[in-house]
């Protein structure tokens, strides 16, 4: 599917960034570099910056015009600065994920063109493209390098992409991990039981005056949704502490 | 509210690398870069790559260890590789961007952490953070460029922040008040002296064969997002067993 998906660069100036550019996508599971009459290529710069996605550079297709980049898209991104005299359904790079994936997902080719390093793309470019694409940057700092900007789309293609799968990769495993392993209610109730006469036996908790003590600490890791493993560990230490305040030795090594 | 989140480079060693990851900040609107140890710098590469984000490079602050790049943080973000021995609480690039915005806009020092091109962050380092950040990546050509990834996480800042900044404030008043009351990092540098002295002492932790004990308490209490006034009762507590390990007498009235 993401194989529907070419990213196409008009009038490069610098073969780093093709590089650069090439690592962004390989990064994010895309493949097809379209490069449309770059200055310079192929290029050891395009190779040094590639850092490994050589794959890509080798098999990019090199055309003169856009037109011919374009051969066979249903649809077409192309990215722009945002104020252009002529007004043109604009995405940010979130909704183009979305919709280059849904479109890519049904089987169509899909472009994201991507312009000069210091020119963009011309209005004729911009009007072959079916919407365009504005990241969004600081108004007195907005351009972003090249291979910044192929990045980020690539980036949301992938989070669209990885959303639309359903892969599981896309919610942190630790997370669903960390949930699966986590004490019951009743480990907790034991906890916070061996925890009280813990202090009360180091002399940090008045019975007699307990205030809320207690309950701050409860609030404390109640909140941190303590693990199993994390609970032995939790409790271990509140035993040796009831040792060493009875005044029990421990057997250690270095003591 | 921007301008409460630094980005942190540890160890880099290409230059350029630094000026790309200047002018990702920059166009996203972030200012503060701080070098930890950096292997060259100032540079030449680094000013050509920043391409104008000069004014970030000049102002970067350049220190010697992770621990002071972080001093006043309240919550960090540590770049990460996703399989690691240790789990540790994962966030994808658009959830960090929320939580960033969330806790900046309370007033919270922010840091997200990069580690070296080629190394990442040590286990150590890792242990230094609240939350690991994955971006999500081909498992097959996994590592981002240094500046790709500092484009992807401050992309999503500002993606965040200006949908923020669309709707004015809404938080829960107990949230705000108990991210206000967080305890900085190097209060919790100090708490985690502190319980590893403890430990110890009371003889749970054998300095011989620490095991992963301190970086799975780290873990556990860095997800609680522990507040000053807890971390005094936690401190208190741990005064109290040092006491009973060394054989103190404490005063209370009923014994």
């Amino acid at each position: 599917m993401l194989q529907n998906i070419r990213v196409v660069l008009v009038g490069t100036t610098h073969p780093g960034n093709i590089g650069g550019a090439a690592r962004a996508m390989k990064n994010m599971g895309l493949s097809r570099l379209v490069l449309v009459d770059p200055r310079i290529f192929p290029s050891p710069d395009a190779d040094a910056r590639a850092s490994g996605a050589t794959d890509i550079l080798e098999g990019a297709q090199v055309v003169a015009t856009l037109e011919e980049a374009l051969v066979g898209c249903r649809l077409v991104l192309g990215t722009s600065a945002r104020d252009r005299s002529l007004p043109w359904p604009m995405l940010d790079p979130r909704a183009s994920g979305v919709k280059v994936v849904e479109q890519a997902g049904q089987g169509a080719e899909v472009a994201l063109v991507f312009g000069r390093e210091h020119a963009g793309l011309t209005n004729e470019e911009l009007q072959r493209c079916h919407f365009h694409v504005h990241i969004p940057s600081d108004p007195g700092f907005s351009s972003l390098n090249l291979a910044a900007a192929v990045q980020v789309l690539s980036y949301e293609v992938r989070m669209s992409w990885l959303a639309a799968s359903e892969q599981p990769v896309q919610d942190e495993p630790s997370k669903s991990a960390h949930s699966a392993g986590l004490a019951t209610m009743d480990e907790m109730e034991g906890f916070y039981a061996h925890l009280e006469a813990t202090l009360v036996a180091i002399g940090f908790l008045d019975p007699e005056k307990p205030r809320h003590l207690m309950a701050r600490l409860r609030r404390l890791y109640g909140r941190s949704e303590v693990e199993h493993s994390e609970l032995s560990i939790l409790r271990g230490i509140l035993t040796e502490t009831q040792k060493a305040a009875r005044g029990e030795p421990y057997k250690r090594k270095d003591q």
